[in-house]
C-alpha cells in the first residue's frame, strides 16, 4: 500500500472495501495442511502453495493477512523465502501484519523494524513491551506503518504478569496491561507511525478499560474462534467510542477442511466470519 | 554439542576450555563493518565474511557466540542463509545462543523453539516473559538446551515496566523483574531443558537480589562495554553462591577496528576481555 497514507487511513480503506473487520492469520503448520500438498511438494513448497491458495480463496472477505513468523522460521533456512513468496501473493490493497512479537532495544529494534517494515514492506508488526520505551519507539518511526504492542493477550499465562497489579510512578495501582496501554499511547505522540495494541477477545471487561484509556489506538484482537472469545462482545468493547479493530482468526479458517477442498471451505468459513463482523464507519 | 549433556555441563566445559566467561555477540551491522568487505562482496556476503573472520579470530577466548537475529533479518530473504552459514563456522565446542527474544504462546512458541533449538540446532535462545508461563515453557522441553528469559535488562526502558513494583498473588510487593525470576525458577522444575535469565550488567544491586532468588540459574549478562556496566561488580554479583554467568560483549570487539586488521584487533580485544573474566569453578 502507498506510503503516502497513514496506517489508520489504509485500515479504513481496506475494511471499507471488503466490509469486514476480519484479519486472516497465516499459521501454516506442516502437520495440519492437507496431505495431498505434502505428497506433491517438499515441506516448504507445500506450505507456500497452502498459503497461496488460502490467500486467493479468502481475500474477498478479509481486510488483512497476519503471517505468524514462527511457522515460517520453523521451516529453517527456506522459511524466509517462503515468507517472501507468501507476501508476494497478498493483494496490494490488503494490510499485512507481521506477527513477529519482536522486543529488543535501540539499534537492534531498529534492525527488526527495518526487516519487517522496510525489507519485507509489511504494513505492521506485533511488538512486545517488556523492555520499555526504547523497545517500542523504533517501530513507530515509519509513516503509514504500525506497531501493535502486546497489551492483554488471550492465553492463560496472561495471569502471570499482564494482569498483575503494578504500582506506577504516581503510586497508582493498575493492572500491568493498562500501564502498558497508557505508556504506548504516550509514546505514540509525535511519532510518524501508528501505535496499536494487541487485546485478546477473551478479556472483554479489560478490553473496555483499555479502550477507555486509548480511544484512538487500533486494536488487533486475537482469541475468537479456537480460543473461545465471544465475537460480538469483543466488537462492542473494541469499537466503543469509534475505536477501530481488526479481528484475527487463523486455525478456524486455515484448517476448516484438510481435504482437496481446503481452500473452498476456508473461503466459506472466512465469509461466515466476515458476515458476523461488518465494518461500520 | 552433544545432546547427551545438560546445558550447565556444556557451559562448564566450554568455559573451562577457554578459561573465560566471555560470550561474543554477533551484531553484524553493514554500516559498521569494514568498507573493504563491502567493496568486494554484496551486503549479505560481506556480513557473512565479517562474521566468519570474527569467529575465527576470537574463538580461542570465548565460550560462546551470540548471534543477534535482528541483524540477520534486516538483510531480508538472504538473512537466514547468512545466519545458517555463520552458525556453520562456529566450532562445535562453543555454545551458540540465538539472541532472538521470541515471546509467543503454545503452538507458536513451540514453532519458535523448533526453529532455533532443532532446525538451527542452537544451544540456547533468549525469550521474553511478558505473556507468561505458556510463552516460556515450550522452550524448556529440550534436553541439553536452554532458554534465557529476559529478567532485568540494561537499557533505560527497564524503568518503564521491569523495575515497577508489582503486587503478586500473595500480596507481596516486589519489582516485576524479581517476580519474573521467581516464576521462571518455578517453571523450570521438572523440565528437560535449562532456564536461565538475562540480567544487565548495569544493574548490580538488582543482580544480587536475583541471584539470591535463583542460585541455580545461569545468567546471560549484557551491558558491559558500550553500555557502561562495571565488569567486576557484575561478576561478583552474578557468581555469588557459585552461580554461573556468561558475559556478553558485542560492539567493543566487533568494531574495535574498521580497517583490514579488524579481525586481528577483535582478537586482541576479546583476549583482553577474557583475561578480565577468568572462569573459576
Amino acid at each position: 500500500m502507498s506510503l503516502m497514507k497513514t496506517f489508520p487511513e489504509k485500515l479504513h480503506e481496506a475494511q471499507s472495501a471488503c466490509n469486514s473487520l476480519l484479519c486472516v492469520g497465516l499459521d501454516p503448520d506442516p502437520q495440519k495442511i492437507p496431505k495431498h500438498l505434502l505428497a506433491r511438494y517438499d515441506v516448504p513448497q507445500a506450505v507456500f502453495h497452502f498459503n497461496a491458495a488460502i490467500i486467493e480463496a479468502t481475500q474477498a472477505f478479509t481486510a488483512a493477512f497476519k503471517p505468524n513468523l514462527a511457522f515460517f522460521e520453523a521451516l529453517g533456512v527456506q522459511g524466509w523465502t517462503v515468507f517472501k513468496k507468501t507476501l508476494d501473493r497478498i493483494p496490494p490493497d490488503k494490510l499485512v501484519i507481521a506477527d513477529a512479537k519482536r522486543g529488543d532495544i535501540g539499534n537492534t529494534a531498529r534492525k527488526y523494524a527495518e526487516a519487517f517494515l522496510v525489507q519485507f514492506d509489511c504494513d505492521a508488526i506485533t511488538v512486545s513491551p517488556y523492555m520499555g520505551a526504547d523497545s517500542v519507539l523504533p517501530f513507530l518511526g515509519f509513516p503509514g506503518k504500525a506497531a501493535f504492542v502486546l497489551g492483554l493477550t488471550s492465553n492463560v499465562g496472561a495471569d502471570d504478569f499482564e494482569k498483575q497489579t503494578i504500582i506506577d510512578e504516581n503510586q497508582e495501582h493498575k493492572p500491568l496491561f493498562l500501564a502498558v496501554a497508557q505508556k504506548v499511547k504516550h509514546w505514540q505522540e509525535n511519532m510518524l507511525g501508528t501505535a496499536g495494541l494487541v487485546v485478546g477477545a477473551t478479556q472483554a471487561d479489560a478490553m473496555m478499560a483499555i479502550r477507555d484509556a486509548t480511544p484512538e489506538m487500533p486494536f488487533l484482537i486475537p482469541g475468537v474462534g479456537a480460543q473461545g472469545g465471544d465475537l460480538q462482545v469483543a466488537i462492542t468493547a473494541g469499537t466503543a467510542n469509534g475505536g477501530s479493530v481488526l479481528i484475527n482468526t487463523s486455525r478456524g479458517i486455515l484448517y476448516a477442511s484438510s481435504g482437496r477442498d481446503f481452500a473452498e471451505v476456508a473461503a466459506k468459513e472466512a465469509q461466515k466470519w466476515a458476515n458476523e463482523m461488518p465494518y461500520r464507519t
